[in-house]
């Protein structure tokens, strides 16, 4: 895409994005859901403006995933979330095996191969952190024991997500994995985080040091976003997702003595890219898989229904699970809050067509569960932490 | 280029950046000189970790010219650009004429063909407002009537330098141009700057009105950009240049009573978007052109200088042409302000070498007239300034 056409699609995005996620806003709705609505209006399905596959505006969205989750960060309280850790560590956990089971067992139920159930399955478990993040952050909830634990898990997900896919991949290619590469795969993905945290909480006061005693204009700014940015690279070199990288760059400046001017210096790049990224992921839902007059589709609604509901529901029982010794949580808010399915579920679906484990009927399905995992969740989270 | 090859590129453009850019500053001289000079360092010709002409890469530095020509125009009082816009238009001719003539003559002669040396002669009249927009916010400047002349000038270079390029694009070509062709894009071009500035004059305020009636976030810096955005697209579309619509977009919302905040959120996006700009046009120079150990480059350097010193002469005069009753005016500075040649003086020479209007010898004086103008600006301006 050339410059002036990228212009063009970065005002529409940011008109469609303000636009509905105002009238979100006014409808008592999180701001988010509107932004994603954009996406759907100007994406392939109806207006056609969009392309979220096109490679810059892809690489556009991926930093603002980044810097959306650096800015999580820097509003998020390590000392909570590590004590809130073991509570994210079994809702993550419940939350993966439920979905998994849950989905299984309707396509199995319904006949499918065992390798597509499994597949289908797999495809259920990743929780997209983006969604659920910035509902919290709009409704200023970041702080409670329920976004952290929240926040925790899904950063774990997102983690384990990752091994999942490399499993599932290896058995559709193979139709085996080897048990050594995913222990080794495992520990280096959890690892990154502890290590990423265990170093930054040593080298981020002498990075904000230096940067103050600078006098050319942005360098808190820029090198607070280098680090960011090594830190997500490393992390996607050491086999874990780059936002986890981006996460933890936030987590750690938060507890330098100039986090409120990063904050303030962030914030208007979070404006910038953030609607980006919603408004691309959006753009690739195909609205025509919902259509119930065509009658090729209405015997894949039934599938669908059914894994939505393993969807919900797998991880609505995955928030009982948190307990917290003294504190009354809202066990449901944080079960709904691991619900949006995004980016991985739509790679797992790919991945599914490509290999020939999953049929059309199939991948409609997981497309629409995971579209509709994602609008669901914002007016349930703010029904229930409300 | 992947996302995480990105991260690391934009990590290693912002710490070079700023590194060398407070080592600029701390040397007296501009931080924007430190900034080319990262470029030089991480370009091609050493260190080879950012290629220019990588597709991302120029779209995000492209936007970071767009978002400081905005800046600027933020900066900037149209009421008093309005008052010398007759001597910006004297200077920005003489600056166009003087340029040109001195380096037909040069090549005239040395022998060169006729068309060589027209096409010399043009290659060197566009002037690059970025680098001297800068250096002169920077210094804290902008408001002075000097710096008033030189952007108005530099914007009118801008839109005519595009012009003299397509006509000698037409000569190269075809041989010949058609004079009505010539006229048309004049007068669309001139044009554009003042139906866009007279129709923003009327938009600006209302948009400013919208957005702060809405509640979602971020709502004021996105409806600027997307405005900012718009009028580019809509200037490069009516054959003007990009940069001059994002001028005008911040030219008119700096007239409302919304200025200050709209500042302030496009500074870190300045912040984020402009090193990497100045870094990818640092990253374009060649260094081993300037090589005089090399026999086959010491022959090109008599040429060079011919050329360099045409370049710096031709816009140096041009500013004497500048006249304000009652004000005693830094003629000097205005000239030097005129001197850095930038991505233009670039396709030109590109062009060349494609059309074989220019020969490799030609090409490399071109570059390297070039890149000295826009490391010789700065020092000179400042100084002129100071």
């Amino acid at each position: 895409m050339g410059l002036a056409a990228l212009l063009v699609v970065l005002a529409a995005i940011y008109i469609a994005a303000k636009g509905l996620g105002e009238a979100a806003e006014r409808l008592g709705q999180p701001a988010v859901l509107g932004e994603l609505a954009a996406g759907v209006l100007l994406g392939g399905s109806a207006l056609a403006l969009i392309n979220p596959a096109e490679h810059t505006l892809h690489i556009l969205a991926e930093l603002g995933v980044l810097i959306l989750l650096f800015e999580i960060g820097l509003s998020s309280d390590l000392q909570q979330l590590l004590r809130v850790g073991l509570q994210s560590l079994v809702v993550a956990l419940a939350g993966m095996l439920f979905p998994f089971l849950l989905g299984w067992g309707v396509m199995a139920a319904l006949g499918y191969s065992s390798i597509t159930s499994i597949f289908v399955g797999a495809a259920l478990t990743a929780t997209s952190i983006g969604i659920t993040a910035r509902v919290l952050a709009d409704m200023g909830k970041i702080g409670s024991p329920e976004a952290q634990i929240i926040l925790g898990a899904a950063i774990i997900d997102d983690v384990l997500g990752l091994v999942v896919l490399a499993l599932v991949k290896g058995l559709a290619e193979k139709g085996s994995v080897s048990v050594g590469s995913v222990v080794g795969m495992s520990l280096l993905a959890v690892g990154f985080f502890a290590a990423a945290v265990t170093a930054g909480q040593l080298l981020a006061p002498q990075l904000v040091k230096i940067a103050s005693l600078m006098r050319v204009r942005g360098v808190l700014l820029v090198s607070c976003i280098s680090f960011a940015f090594v830190l997500s690279a490393a992390a996607d070199a050491a086999g874990s997702a780059a936002i986890v990288g981006a996460f933890a760059a936030g987590l750690v400046l938060a507890r330098t003595d100039r986090r409120v001017h990063i904050q303030e210096s962030v914030r208007p790049l979070a404006d910038f890219f953030v609607p980006i990224f919603f408004a691309t992921a959006g753009a690739a839902v195909d609205v025509r898989y919902l259509d119930p007059s065509d009658p090729q589709r209405r015997q894949g609604l039934l599938l669908t229904a059914l894994l939505l509901a393993a969807a919900l529901l797998g991880k609505w029982l995955s928030g009982f699970f948190a307990y917290k010794k003294g504190t009354r949580l809202r066990r449901s808010a944080i079960g709904i809050g691991m619900i949006p399915r995004g980016e991985v579920g739509l790679v797992f679906a790919g991945l599914g067509l490509a290999t020939g484990v999953a049929h059309a009927d199939t991948y409609a399905a997981i497309v629409v569960v995971v579209m509709l995992s994602t609008f669901a969740a914002p007016p349930l989270l703010r029904a229930a932490l409300g």
